[in-house]
């Protein structure tokens, strides 16, 4: 298919072809990196715009059965929801944990839903520009919500955050010294802590950890450009399905400030211009790696680096030097 | 001074030359930059290896105590000892958290030890390649065991392990549902996780934490390349001055067995070749700035980026094609 074509379509909101352009942004083939290019340079004028949720919650929070509820929630009420994936799935975490689309069976049933699982890469980096350029395609294809989900390890969440309007973070229930995994950096990233499985034996032990939730969010540092009463703790069951509304209002509510107070645009300036820096280290890089005598050279004094004959500061002086001549 | 000469004075164990080489690494002008460049390359053939120890621990764990305490028993032993810090300092946590010499006021008063702080740098980046300098220049100096500790907030533990030979995080005590602040990504690099605080009131609750985190660590995936027995937890007290000891030896049992499993060595090399490369990717951007048209090249599209009329993948295309051409 012309990707003209395929750019049509993919504005047209067709799901399949939203699916097969994805599949191209995610290809590691120098000519499919080219048509992915021209294809989301062609849809970037569009100028769609879908409110892009950050999500995160380590294993067993029950965020699968959140996001379908969330998102039947969203499609009930005449919104397009796609829901993608980051999953950093390093060497040591051992491979893919997100990505099942079987989690989520009947909002990946929905016609108004799409559910993307993370891309098979080895690293965060490759994800990362997979899922934001996976974003841009989803905006263009008409979506109203997007859901970017993480399992809570290493970076994932800050790279997420940096792809976000606003961040989620879901928490179960604990009582006492349970590990419940949360870092104080991923509390100044959340915009909105849920503590899930607020149901059935749990609902005061949900009780006891949102109020916990919310001392601990009243001692970090305010930030200036938000209302006062964010960041917010809340309870909500994805199983009952209660509580699901109030969240979508406080999202709602706290993308309509920034918006109307100028910081949701800037966030979104910043960060594609972030972007954007990072995809041209990026092909500096790569070109260092094309080019068969630069090639060489960085692995000749890469090594002496590794014997420890030369340190790495001076080793890279003089690439960097012999760069400049060649 | 010259820096052949500076570098003599390191070779030879000077404090204040080491000082004085570290600011000269800490520098952001580009003639000292040359300079630092020159001194790491003339002291990088003196093979000296210290044990590199990466020490994390969020606030309020008696880090510093326990830095203290731990310092000074090498140094009793004979052993000199330098501490090392790396404070990620972002805007939103708001500035230098460690750095205060005053918070180990016998340590730094001990001829045998070298505190320095975490150089003032806006971004996590630039204190790292910092750190990794001032480690090779301690080295150089002769010390024999580098501390090098951060607070646990964001990236910087990460940062700190790919700089170090082993990682220890430190905990208290904690009863309950306080906010350990542990996460599962900072629990997979600890080697060694100390309880500090096992002291008075606390020995009992510092006793069941320690078995919640053994427990804790025996769910995790094990490392094969260590002894079966790591990542291990234990109880310590900094004020008390026990269990410190222990920790040393178990510091120098894993130490030893990677030695001669021959993983400390390839965990070194690869460090060394990380760093290199990193050194590279930012030279390589460094210059895209000092250069006026490539600079202005990068503001435009920056900006069409930015106000959302151009993708970050095709500007940055453009960039790079631009680049090959110039």
């Amino acid at each position: 298919m012309e990707i003209a074509d395929l750019a049509t379509r993919v504005a047209a909101g067709d799901r399949r072809a939203l699916a097969r352009a994805i599949t191209l942004v995610e290809s590691g083939r120098a000519d499919h990196r080219a048509q992915a290019l021209d294809l989301i340079a062609q849809l970037a004028v569009s100028g769609a715009e879908a409110l892009r949720i950050g999500l995160s919650g380590t294993p067993g929070v029950g965020k699968s059965t959140f996001i379908e509820s969330f998102g039947l929630m969203l499609t009930g009420a005449g919104l397009r929801v796609a829901v993608l994936a980051v999953d950093p799935s390093s060497a040591r975490t051992g491979g893919s944990i997100l990505g099942d689309k079987t989690r989520m069976e009947h909002l990946s049933r929905d016609p108004q839903a799409f559910i993307r699982p993370s891309p098979a890469q080895s690293h965060l980096g490759g994800v990362a520009r997979r899922t934001r350029e996976a974003i841009a395609l989803c905006e263009a294809a008409g979506y109203d919500v997007i859901l970017i989900e993480t399992v809570g390890v290493g970076q994932s969440e800050t790279v997420v955050a940096e792809m976000s309007d606003l961040f989620v973070l879901l928490l179960a229930p604990a009582g006492g010294d349970e590990l419940q995994g949360v870092k104080r950096g991923i509390m100044e990233i959340a915009d909105l802590i849920v503590v899930n499985k607020a149901d059935g034996d749990l609902r005061d032990t949900a009780r006891r950890t949102c109020a916990d939730y919310a001392g601990a969010l009243r001692l970090l540092r305010k930030r200036p450009e938000d209302p006062e009463d964010f960041p917010k703790a809340m309870m909500a069951s994805a199983l009952d399905r209660t509580g699901l509304d109030t969240v979508w209002q406080e999202v709602q509510a706290l993308a309509a400030w920034r918006r109307s107070h100028g910081h949701f645009a800037r966030r979104r300036a910043e960060q594609a211009r972030h972007w954007f820096e990072e995809e041209v280290r990026q092909g500096l890089l790569a070109r260092l790696r094309e080019e068969p005598a630069a090639r060489d050279r960085m692995q000749e004094l890469g090594d002496a680096v590794a014997q420890g004959t030369a340190a790495p500061g001076p080793a890279a002086r003089e690439v960097l030097s012999w760069l400049r001549q060649g």
